[in-house]
């Protein structure tokens, strides 16, 4: 990307975390400056930056806002933690770069404080260096399932915009450009905030993609058409039994592949399985207002005060996904032998987890 | 409805045909007259006028304006025909508004073109008569299949705009609720243009029901929870082997239905029923402009001139419907007996379509 979704800005320009402004894309690109926690916290709400692996890079850089500014780092590490429920990514960055300034500040005792803000940014930039690295190999790895001539379908946005790299199902969708064989890559625009419609069509326009955008709900015509050979999503969380919690919507497509016979694929790091959270039925949903729905960049789309339900996540359980590419691997339930390529792969600090991770799933 | 959505004005104030402006509901309660043909063309191609029994009044009402005007009359009935491919009812009430005109120019020498507009006109309210009798012989046999406490998903507007009477599915909520049987109705947004967000809360919201509006892709994961007892749609097109064309998005809850054990049941008169379509595959359906996908009341949702699949309808094939309720009965396939009860009130004009439609479908 060209325009970075997040930049750490240093003292003196700093410190500060500058967002590109996800809400307003792709008609504005705008930068939104966070100084202080509060206002991190409030663009993590709006959906300013947002996706699962983006959300650990900030998590984390918003404890290192927190270290400079010398505040209260572990509450300012649970007030960014809580900012939003569903994707696990959120936390697993923020105890990245919270352990990080507990170590510095023990093994410094001259200007721990300093040190430790220093050792926090370190953490960050190096979770943000992982994740670009996870992504080239998840592409490598999804680049295995994509057939020739491929047609694939993608919901939500997971490309540059929500990683240090090139994203997680997006990722693999580019590679398969490179590599000749996209013939087609269909995006839902995905209700309400549609994020297909607005940035995985500005990001498929500027990767050069053959590409359209579609009602969700034209989405079962297409498979039923025979138009989709595959299709790929993000995670926010996985938990320990294989279920996906993603964008809503995400459910209803695998039910559909199910009953079509194509492939669904999810692609997500390894820090988005979460073994605390045991199954489906323990992952969290936000629910997010109702105006998310019921109106549109201040357009009405319903009477005023109609109620909606607006849950910004769905549950897949792991009986209708196909693969889940990880960078360590592809696990494809609930063929064993798959599943041990991921954990050959784990040579990072998010190995045991995946390791034991693939042993529960693989039982 | 005190504002009907069709109202036809005799000389000296027309003729002409008044519509209610449904693409500018609910925010603006606008009147569109259609004093010549061309233009009733094109309101019924931007939905000014819509939904699958109204089109069929609105067609017939057409013709009446054609034969008043003194245009030609069969060129005019065409073209009204043809300004959108899916709604059978629109060609069935044109036929049938140029019967009427055809055998009252051949039954009077004295002024025939004067006597068979009037003619067309009574045919036309013949037409919304029978169609208000329609909806209420529906709801009466839908309200049989509604369970106590019912939780309903609805998708599109299916009440008074489109209906003579209280519509198809829309009828069936309402003698739902006025038998103190609906706890909920779900009422899906229906991208891209959003009849039920629109349209189906403002008149949920004028009979005082329960209700909450939801982007479509968030219905999986309502059936997922277990909040869905019951699914009820309209119909466009119904052919002969059963499959039913309906609004873009019907067929994808008519597969989540069944993968959650949920029944899934189609509320359309008997105009619906086409046996001269064979198939769900020989059903034509309708592709809108991308336009209603990549923007919205001026503004852009996506990159300009992104590209967009945006089918306005949908095939459901038969083995995916627990019931077809019409105004003569309730099919149920592939039960026979069930079957028997809509041949069995075959007492007006259509009985001999749904009597062959009956024999053929339960087969």
């Amino acid at each position: 990307m060209e325009i970075p979704a997040l930049r750490w800005l240093d003292p003196p320009d700093g410190p500060a975390i500058a967002l590109l402004d996800q809400t307003r894309l792709p008609a504005v690109e705008a930068v939104v400056t966070c100084a202080d926690v509060p206002t991190l916290v409030d663009a993590i709400r709006r959906l300013v930056v947002r996706g699962a692996p983006m959300l650990g890079v900030a998590g984390a850089f918003g404890v290192a806002l927190a270290a400079y500014r010398g505040d209260d780092v572990p509450a300012a590490a649970v007030a960014i933690e809580n900012a939003r429920p569903t994707a696990v990514n959120l936390g697993w960055g923020v105890r990245r770069a919270l352990g990080a300034y507990q170590r510095a500040r023990q093994e410094h005792s001259q200007d721990p404080e300093r040190v430790a803000a220093r050792a926090v940014v370190a953490e960050a930039r190096s979770i943000a260096a992982q994740d670009a690295a996870a992504s080239a190999a998840m592409a490598r790895h999804g680049l295995a399932l994509v057939p020739p001539d491929a047609r694939v379908l993608t919901h939500c946005n997971t490309g540059a915009l929500v990683s240090g790299g090139e994203g997680t199902a997006f990722a693999v969708i580019l590679a398969a450009h490179r590599a000749g064989r996209l013939a087609k890559l269909w995006i839902d625009e995905t209700r309400p905030l549609l994020q297909g419609a607005r940035l995985t069509t500005y990001e498929a326009r500027r990767a050069g993609l053959p590409h359209a955008v579609l009602a969700d709900s034209a989405a079962a015509s297409l498979l039923a058409a025979g138009a989709v050979d595959l299709i790929l999503t993000g995670a926010d969380r996985i938990a320990a039994d294989g279920s996906v919690a993603n964008k809503v919507g995400t459910y209803g497509l695998a039910v559909l592949a199910r009953h079509h016979r194509v492939p669904f694929v999810v692609v997500a790091p390894v820090s988005t399985i979460d073994l605390d959270t045991p199954d489906g039925a323990a992952i969290e949903v936000e629910h997010r207002p109702a105006e998310e729905v019921t109106s549109l960049a201040g357009v009405p789309l319903a009477p005023a005060g109609t109620p909606a339900y607006n849950p910004a996540f769905d549950v897949t359980p792991p009986a209708l996904i196909t693969a889940i590419v990880t960078e360590q691997g592809v696990a494809k339930p609930p063929a064993a032998g798959t599943l041990r390529v991921l954990t050959a792969g784990s040579s990072n600090a998010d190995g045991p987890v995946a390791a034991a991770y693939v042993e529960r799933w693989g039982s």
